[in-house]
């Protein structure tokens, strides 16, 4: 076996999941209503392929050899390898007939979620959520090497390297960081204007107004295009080809504004890995945590700027065209950072949005550690809601039904967008040592802030770990008082309070 | 061997093509510009699996087993089967490494083209194209059945059944009509004025109407959609999801109007084959030639109708919102049908567009019938257009090297056109004795004409041969009277001429 043939196999597995990209950004851009059932066949065949030979003869073969051969492999080769390996020995150690279980119960779990919300009530998927979180409590054991708790172990599928105890320290602290300013904001502060924000915006204002953001903070529309979906994501088919998408609300422009900023930065990452990983599984970004902190970067450290702000606010009255000429720059930058509790995740505000997390996660913990029973999860959501935010769910559709996560089987994986909002921050604190950041954003150039990113996390792809990447590029590892302290800035700013 | 399991690998065979449809489709319509590169690694590597697996040991096999096990054949099994092994016949009796040098020689000659384009000079791809019909005369004894000349063969290829023989009268007695329908028009025609063809009419509204009336004639958007493109196309997935793209210029609406109108003419076909051919090379048109006739059944057709025109003359006005307020029906109706010598083919009217195919047809056949030097092609081609059409092209980009398809080794593929327009005129005919053509073009509901060609030409796919398509669904073999008589009806009418 020589690395060329395993590298040409791996190739051809990234060429499977390319089409296979294709065909699941045109599902969600623009497929004809019609031929879901056709599609669904061929990307039920493609995926069966691309799994099939990730756990085949050939790269059971390679890795096999290279075990013994490491002195065999380029630098590449070694990091494609141990790649390989973490993600072969994720997939073959489940026996075939319980993986087969288990995605058919995820399918059944995704149709009583859809139940579930329409009825607002958690109850038509207990059951369902029940037997998933039985096959993981079965799996776990199969995936565990030396993780303490079995929750651990889910963890560490979206953030190898990160322990429960080490999270449970960083989000005690971003907690009471978090509380103390909603306290502060709650006696003292002045809450901004926001009547404004719902003057109605075309899409094509929009549009030009947040393609042209996008391009300044680096996102290559020769190597991407923005589309419309439904529920907004980006799709990397390789770092030549990583596509955005939005949904538009004409009486709500900043939904398309911060959402395609936010998608931006994952398309930036992708864009920018090192062509010495095309073809590979190094070839994207490091971890969920990571891809999240390139996304938020662009979302809430630029998107919260006011410098940034000030530079684009003659831009944004252009491309408006009058709407918004009795709205002087203070008053307009206020209204994007007002903060308020809300029941709903996916619509919460940067500061608030940690604590959706927190309660996922401190949910999902009890489920996997402690054996809480399924039958009481919606009791406990309500009541942490009541605790942390102040407010509480009037039926489950407001609070346990709203993300498809659980029925997904994705447990262990809402930390991650914390995760990414504790990267942002501390990557700007560490990016701030070497760049003036408020003084790029007020230049006509925003490429040090890209550049920088480049340097010290995208250019590496997959080929390092999550805490690594974090540790070479701040000079420490995670730690949460960079949010906290970036919040109170940002925050303490707006609503007008003087410490 | 049992029919299922042809049939499964002619389902996996299918659903690779699929795949590929979506990444051609997704190149020719919004492709991030430097993607071509990646683009062309995982089309190569899904064409190339595609190809083996169709020429491989499974379908080897199975044309083994049925060859002897006919009766184990279901009704749609016995035409699948037909069908491989003719294409299996096609692809395999070339040695596998002239095939591939041949392509090679398919590239050159590409870059060569687009090099005589620029230099608007035969001469820089007359060496390539030497070299193509170098190949095709090596294989044309490979491919050699019971065709009586060298050209047979080719023709066969893009429309089975029809012969040199047949094809020079009707082609002589086409060419006879048009031209003596062209004398009259110069001799006692009154020219239609059609200044007003180049008002400004936005993307906006053309899209809105020429959507309406695509959709009007029968082509379903919930199983299809339409794009912009730079070369117009209809590609389908399947017959859930066929494709249709447009080109615009706001200066010139009828370019997007009937472009559209044709491209919905070959959705409409793969829309309608029978769902017992889904994953089966059966699901497709029958050739080039009767795909032709439905997307021209609707350009020439339905297009140069009088009472669709009519009909459609208030959206059209609705659409277009007043531009055209000062033009009455009939001074429009005639703008759209005026016709003219031209250099172009692509740019032709209907009345003069088989000319440009009989003047390629009569050329090919020198070719490959009477080897004919390349040196004299370029010579052979000008006075071809002085006498048929009573112009000369000034260079070769006016003339000889305009189409792609020499370079591209389609040799007896432009016939398809000009059977298109025959097929269309007869079909029409034939219809008429069941339906009053002008009659439902004048009322609300098109679907009679749609389901006439769907009970006659569609559902079948590609499971019967175009002559026999042809005989069956209008009770006679090919007849170019009734192209002729259609556009002496038309156009007589439009300059009008009284018999």
């Amino acid at each position: 076996m020589k690395e060329q043939e395993f590298l040409q196999e791996l190739k051809e597995i990234q060429m499977l999941t390319e089409a296979l990209g294709l065909l699941e950004w045109d599902s969600q851009t623009g497929m004809p209503e019609a031929s879901s059932e056709f599609r669904g066949e061929v990307v039920g065949y493609l995926s069966g392929m691309a799994f099939e030979r990730s756990v085949g003869p050939k790269v059971q073969e390679a890795l096999a050899y290279f075990d013994t051969h490491t002195d065999e492999l380029s630098e590449v080769g070694m990091s494609v390898y141990k790649k390989v390996k973490e993600e072969y020995e994720l997939n073959h150690s489940i026996p075939a007939e319980r993986m087969q279980a288990y995605n058919t119960a995820l399918t059944n779990a995704h149709t009583a979620w859809l139940q579930a919300r329409k009825s607002k009530d958690f109850n038509k998927m207990k059951a369902e959520i029940q037997t998933i979180i039985d096959f993981l409590k079965e799996f776990i054991p199969y995936w565990k090497k030396d993780e303490a708790t079995n929750y651990d172990v889910l963890l560490n599928q979206y953030e190898p390297g990160l322990s429960v105890e080490k999270l449970d320290q960083i989000f005690e602290q971003l907690k009471i960081g978090i509380m103390e300013i909603r306290a502060t904001i709650a006696e003292k502060g002045t809450v901004p204007r926001t009547d404004f924000l719902y003057r109605r915006v075309t899409k094509e204002q929009q549009r030009k107004f947040v393609s042209g953001i996008a391009e300044k903070i680096g996102y290559d529309f020769s190597r991407g295009r923005l589309d419309d979906t439904v529920h907004p994501f980006m799709l990397a088919l390789n770092r030549t080809d990583a596509r955005i998408t939005t949904r538009w609300d004409e009486n709500n422009f900043s939904m398309a504004t911060f959402g395609v900023i936010h998608e931006a930065g994952h398309g930036i990452y992708e864009q920018s890995i090192d062509a010495k990983y095309d073809y590979t599984p190094l070839s994207t970004g490091a971890s969920m945590g990571i891809h999240e902190s390139q996304s938020l970067f662009n979302e809430i450290i630029i998107g919260s700027n006011k410098q940034f702000w000030k530079k684009q606010f003659p831009f944004f009255k252009e491309c408006t065209e009058g709407t918004f000429d009795d709205i002087d720059f203070e008053t307009f930058y206020d209204s994007l950072k007002e903060t308020k509790a809300s029941l709903v995740r996916i619509e919460a505000d940067s500061l608030t949005y940690p604590l959706h997390i927190i309660i996922r996660y401190e949910i999902e913990k009890m489920i996997f550690n402690e054996d809480i029973s399924v039958d009481e999860l919606s009791q406990v959501w309500n009541d942490k809601y009541d605790e942390y935010l102040g407010i509480r769910p009037e039926n489950d559709l407001e609070g346990i039904v709203q993300d498809v996560h659980w029925s997904g089987g994705s447990f262990g994986y809402f930390p991650s967008y914390a995760l990414g909002y504790m990267y942002a921050a501390q990557l700007q604190h560490a990016m701030q040592k070497e760049i003036d950041v408020d003084n790029v954003l007020s230049s006509e150039d925003y490429s040090p802030i890209k550049n920088w990113l480049t340097q010290h996390i995208h250019q590496y792809g997959a080929s390092r770990k999550p805490n690594q990447l974090i540790l070479d590029a701040t000079g420490e590892p995670l730690n949460p008082q960079y949010l906290i302290d970036y919040m109170k800035s940002i925050y303490y700013d707006v609503y007008k309070i003087k410490e």
